[in-house]
């Protein structure tokens, strides 16, 4: 219900919020068509504050049991709600400082790092379970399962950091973000249905209190951010996306599933490493070039030197 | 120690990153200057993510005896330090949005209600002491104590905004949000290390955790911000000092301590009321108009029509 009203108002707030973004500088040109139109940058952030705020007014009635009988509240799921809540919110000021300023790529690194930190702490107090589930073919070699103690940690602080990048580098298109994350959510959202019959169902209904406002919150996104896009969603979407689903996955033991969710990102990261670690140069926008004449696109072309040994510095 | 290095860190991250804020278009003139140089505005968001990351690596030092014994992990202070963190980051956000923005009025007042709640939630399960102690010479119409019950939350929660916007208002001279700030610390402080033998030494050590970082960032955004100001620090600090003290007066049931400490704020407050509230037009800066002619500065003269019973429109 209230996921429904979340949308509602993300639906309506878009349209009326795009002025004061166009008059804030926050605003790009589709590289892609012909109408040199302003389009407002960083919607993201509107989407992601009505999230946070349907969240917020979740708390009462999630927790209206424990409330009622003070002796028994849950405080160890109330830290992982809250803790879950901090991370996204450091993603959306991460993400929105990073369109309005256009940050270095080691904060990039270091703040998420930093935001999971209070998570990493809640799971190690609440579960302090490192050990994977050795898939069926490797057993013979491994076991049924490895205990990997302090590197399942970093594994999950790596986690964090991977997911907010990885939506951001797979961009372009028009909707091609927003419509990714749809798609992750809405197989979170089956997963979680599915399990939760089962043992785990208290992690499953945690999971699915925070993917369905994020949801309804990203659909009416999508609405605006289809094509023809009528705003852009910026780096601040992205990260908060991103930031949404690690934490799911840590909080809610299934970091290897959402991994799995995460398949096109993992091919397009793999595929992009060489531009990332900069071996072949990486323009600002990975797109082809838009020719105006043809009404047509043509790919970049790099002249890579080897004979020379120099480092290619243009881009054709 | 960890402050110290917080404040080393704040102090070289300003000048780096001025060019950044002026670039992204935020800056702003000194109104009362003969230069018209450009300044970079919104600088407190920069004091406000190292405060809140020193907070974050405060973390594992602060619990580390429950980290080493799992079964007696103090969950609610955990999930106390969450909702004070989680507020204020949010104020961060919303403050850094206004500056890039500029959010309308009722969005300012709502969203700090709404930042509150969490906070508000752990002082439920907490707490729930809804009891005012009243002053002696009250005590013989009242008791010695009243029971508010209902009407502390929403006194808490206006307290909140209250907080947030009465630095704010008090603003307008090279300095001076930020040296009120760190007087109201200062006093916190000492409030705090003078209560720290009684039997409420708990809670003012953790108010302690947070107002040490705060005052070293505070301490060096105040180096840059003394006259003559390099550096604007934007509504984002104000709203991030105003809720930092509001969660720590609310979380350490002092905050009848730390309205007497914003004493000049609530004069200010009361002596604005009739612009607030615009029975008298209030200019965007309530500030004496400066010549370049003279370098004096003259007062806004407003012209208030009582016979032809219209409200003024032109501020002189």
């Amino acid at each position: 219900m209230l996921s429904l009203i979340a949308y509602c108002i993300t639906d309506e707030l878009i349209p009326k919020m795009k002025n004061l973004f166009i008059n804030a500088g926050l605003f790009g040109v589709d590289l892609c068509k012909v109408s040199k139109e302003k389009i407002p940058e960083a919607i993201g952030v509107l989407s992601g504050c009505v999230f946070l705020v349907t969240i917020f007014l979740f708390i009462p009635i999630v927790f209206g049991n424990g409330l009622m009988d003070r002796g028994k509240f849950p405080h160890n799921e109330f830290a992982e709600l809250l803790a879950a809540l901090l991370s996204i919110c450091c993603m959306l000021l991460l993400g929105f400082a990073d369109d309005v300023l256009n940050l270095k790529w080691r904060y990039k690194l270091l703040l998420p790092t930093i935001a999971s930190l209070p998570l990493l702490v809640v799971y190690y107090v609440n579960f302090n379970s490192t050990t994977f589930i050795v898939p069926i073919p490797l057993r013979q070699f491994f076991g049924a399962s490895i205990n990997i103690g302090f590197l399942y940690y970093i594994y999950m602080g790596m986690l964090a950091v991977f997911c907010t990048n990885a939506i951001n580098i797979l961009a372009g298109i028009n909707g091609l973000e927003v419509g990714q994350s749809v798609i992750i959510a809405i197989s979170i959202i089956i997963f979680d249905i599915i399990e939760l019959r089962g043992d785990q169902f208290k992690a499953h209904s945690f999971s699915l209190h925070i993917m369905i406002p994020y949801l309804t919150t990203t659909l009416a996104l999508l609405k605006h951010n289809w094509y023809p896009s009528k705003v852009f969603v910026g780096d601040t979407f992205c990260y908060v996306s991103g930031m949404t689903f690690a934490v799911v996955a840590i909080l809610s033991h299934f970091s290897k599933t959402v991994l799995l969710f995460f398949l096109p990102q993992i091919i397009n990261f793999i595929y992009s490493i060489p531009q990332l670690f900069h071996i072949i140069p990486c323009p600002r926008h990975r797109l082809p070039k838009y020719s105006a004449e043809t009404n047509l696109l043509y790919p970049k072309c790099v002249a890579y030197c080897i004979l020379s040994n120099k480092r290619p510095k243009r881009i054709r």
